[in-house]
Order: C-alpha cells, then structure tokens, then sequence
C-alpha cells in the first residue's frame, strides 16, 4: 500500500479515532494533525496520534484531509483549506448537519474535491483522549451529494471507507438533516433535559448517586456530550430539530393526560406498539452485520 | 449454611435472577417457583431456575416468599399470601412504587411478616430468559419502613442482601415514590416517547436500521421494557410522575425556544450545566464501589 499523507483538522473524540483506524488499514501512512487547542496538539502527539502538526500554510502536500470540528467551525474553515489543497487531494467532513455545509460549498471552485460525510459513530466523550480504535468499523457513512465530488477522488474516499468496513448510504443533505434530527439529534435533546430535568429536581445529590442504575444512567448518557459539538448542530438543524421537539412534547402531553385518566388499555397499547423498536433494532444489528 | 426453603411468586426478569443469585449465596437451599403463566413455569425449571413448583395452598412450609410480579398484581397476591404463611416467613416484594403497597398492607395481621423493597436492578428484557446472574450484585436496594417488620424477619432479609452485596438505602414509601418517578419512571417515560415518535416519523423503517447507531440505540434501550410490569408502575405513581412529565415537557419546551431563537449563549450554557451529570453518575460508581 501506498504511503499516504492524512491531515487531520480538529483532534478529537471523531478526529482522533479517524487517526487510529486509519493507521491500521495505511500502517505506512504520515498523519498530520491540526487542533485551534495547543493542549489537545500535545496531547494527540503523546498518545500517537498523530506523527506531526500540520503546516497549515502547506496543504497541498496531503492526499487526504479530514476536517472534523463543530459544523459552525466547519463554515469557516472548509472553504479555506479547499482553496489552498493540490488537485488531487480529497477533503471529507464528518459533521452531523449537511445540508448548510453543501450549500456553502456548492460554488467552491475546488467542490470536485470536497466529500460530505457523516459516519453515524460516537461516544459521549470528547477530545483526543476519547479516540477510540475501531470506532469506525462497521458503522454507517452517509454520504451526501457523491455526484459533485470527482469520480477519481471519490473513488479514494470509498476504497478508504471499504477498508474499515463501513456500510455507505447515499442521501441528499436535506433528507440527511431531516432523519438526523429524529434519529440522533432528538436522542440527544431529550437526553439533556431527562439530565437538566433531573438535577433541578434533585438539589441533593446525594438521591442521584443512590436511586441511579435502573435505567436513568443509560437514558442519560447523551447528556454528558460536548457543548462545543452540540451546540452548532442543534441550531444548524434547527428547523427539523424545533419540528421534532414538537412532536416528542404533543406524545409527552397525551401520555401525561393518558395517564391522569387512569386509561389503562390506551396506555398499554402505546407501550406494547413502541416495543416494536425492539425488532427494528434487532433487524438493524443484522442488516449491519450482513452488509 | 441453613437448608432454606425459598419460594419465587413471578418468575420472570427480577424473579428469576433472584432465583440465580439466591442459589449462589445458600447452595443448598431448595427453590420453588410459581408464574400466571404456564410456558413461564415450564421455562423456568428447563433453565434450572427453580426446583419445583410452589403448591400455592401450601406456604406455610417457605422460610422466603419474594413477590416480584406487576405492581398491580400484587396488590392483590400479596395480602393472600401473607395471610397463609407461617410466622417466622418473610415475604418481601420487588416492586417499583412502594406507598400503594406499604399503604394496603399497613393493617394487614402479617405486616411484621413483610418487606417492603425496591432494588434497583434491571435489564429492558422480560420473562424467565431475561433472568441473569449478578443481576443485584453491587446495586442499591431501597427498603421502606423496615420499623414495621418484625426484628428478626427484616434481620434474615438484611443478611441475604448483604451477601449479595446490595447497598440497602432507607427511605419512606412517599419519598421513594417521589424520587423514583424521577430518576427511573421519567427515563423509561422519555425513552418510550422517543421511540414512538421516531417510529411515527420514521414509517420506512429502513431508514431507522441506517440511522440507528449515534445515540439512539442506548437512548431508545428502555421503550423495549415489557408493558405489563410499566403500565401499573406509570399508573400507581401517577400523582409523582404526572408531575415529573410536566417539568420535563417545560424544560423541552424552554429549549425549543432558545433553539428556536438561535439564542447560543443560553443553549450553550444549558448543556453545559447538564454535563455535570457526568460528574454525579462518576461519584455514584465510586460510591457503590466503596460500599
């Protein structure tokens, strides 16, 4: 396999992990790493993360460019790095919004070399020390608007994919950040307020520590994810996300009322058909499995 | 160690994992078993839950009843079974309210026979087949109004939870129910709503299998839990959880207008603040740990 030379611009939990997957698909690779945080450059040198900075006057030497920082940050510094690349480089974001990143870019002149992807993979951990091997491996990549990148570089990004078993899905950014919004971005939403919700009830902590355990700590567990993240894509998202919001509060309420009228037969027929996720789980685990 | 004689009322998740740790702890004791449900009776002695089963027109011959049947059902069940034990049997429940229980039961002749608890283990997974080893090791065990049991009887339970390493918690019936509408009843609640209104929006579900991955999966795990053991826990809590719904839907509410207002600073400083979640379930670790 060739030597490749991978930069990596924002070195955290997606940046990071990005730099150890792909360290064992191209072990003869050089992996640049860039972060706006000094702490996190050293920190991502330590833990080998990345072999060195990235001159980010000299972009042109890289073949491929991941840029993996908030998507507020992704606006202002995507079109920057497409104007200083070589030809050939392929540039990807790994953002969770799409569609405002592609119409930023849809005039670029360096456009051919840009790739928009969101691989659907993550803790709730944040920063170099997070990056986790194998975080990649075998989860789902979308992909949006593959026809506007060029076939050769494209070509590049998909044989890279390939190799860490991902299974790519294709979909404009506008249906993207629709089912984004209910499947993850509503997960998060009502993570954090079950927390907020919580913690304002529970003044002492001490209720939290001994009452956590039967369910609360996985339903929870969104809650403790990066503002820096969060923050942008929940307001990037915002016309499918407030839409979402509104109809996990319209269920919420009829479940509130359904349970004041003691209506015990509509209230076992709501949670015995929700059960059905259950099956679409399990069909998922599968279907990931088989691809 | 005693040759004990334990009987199981329910054989399902919480039933049948005491029946694993019970034989673990007392090796010689002898198990017998009872469940509504005939394939869950056949079940349970296949997988070497129980022993035989519980002729219901004899207890009087049980040194342990554990009840762990729906809430509801053992508003009925429990008080037929205190009134044919014997007097040195202790009977205690698993159930997830305790006023409406500690309430019926209060003038009961064989109160000082009863246990009112609530351990604080669980899986999303119902039935015999969810029964599973070390389920209550290390977990918190709520015990309400021990007073109201009978020395030696609360004793014989105290020493079974303390080799089974439970961190016992006391607290009253009211306060129980009040915490638990938060911490447990409010995850399953959001987490049942979460699932109902992706699926209602999601109606192909080929886009939930590709979808599913980022956070929804373990968001999403509690909207699997069984219907029969939720719908009187939601219902028997209704004046705590009615209440808890509400400060929930106002907190989503509150977040959906500064969304809404692309208001960063406030959004920003809201997941920010519910981060410390992360802080309190890492204290709540070390504090199990240490107990």
């Amino acid at each position: 396999m060739e030597t490749m030379k991978l930069a990596i611009v924002g070195l955290g939990l997606m940046g990071g992990s990005f730099a150890l997957d792909f360290r064992s698909i191209y072990p003869k690779s050089r992996i640049y790493g860039f972060d706006i945080s000094e702490e996190n450059q050293k920190r991502a040198i330590e833990l080998g993360l990345i072999d060195e900075l990235i001159d980010m006057e000299e972009l042109s030497i890289f073949d491929i460019i991941i840029v993996s920082i908030p998507v507020d940050k992704a606006l202002f510094v995507l079109p920057k790095i497409l104007d200083s690349i070589n030809k050939d480089t392929l540039v990807f974001d790994v953002g969770s919004t799409k569609d405002p990143i592609c119409k930023l870019l849809l005039d670029h002149p360096k456009r051919k070399n840009f790739l928009a992807t969101h691989p659907m993979a993550g803790t709730e951990f944040s920063g170099p020390d997070a990056a986790k091997k194998g975080l990649y491996i075998n989860k789902t990549n979308i992909i949006c608007e593959i026809e506007k990148t060029d076939k050769k570089i494209s070509k590049k990004a998909l044989m890279m994919f390939k190799l860490l078993d991902m299974n790519i899905i294709y979909m404009d950014p506008e249906s993207h950040d629709t089912h984004v919004a209910y499947v993850s971005h509503l997960s998060h939403i009502s993570s954090f307020m079950l927390g907020k919700t919580v913690i304002e009830k529970e003044k002492n902590e001490r209720n939290i520590f001994d009452l956590a355990g039967s369910g609360f700590e996985s339903t929870v567990r969104l809650a403790k994810s990066s503002p820096q993240t969060w923050t942008p894509i929940f307001l990037q998202n915002k016309k499918n996300l407030v839409f979402a919001i509104e109809e996990y509060i319209l269920n919420l309420n009829n479940l509130k009322e359904i349970i004041n009228d003691n209506n015990w037969s509509n209230l076992y027929s709501i949670l015995d058909n929700t059960n059905r996720i259950k099956e679409i789980l399990k069909n998922t685990e599968h279907e990931n499995k088989k691809k």
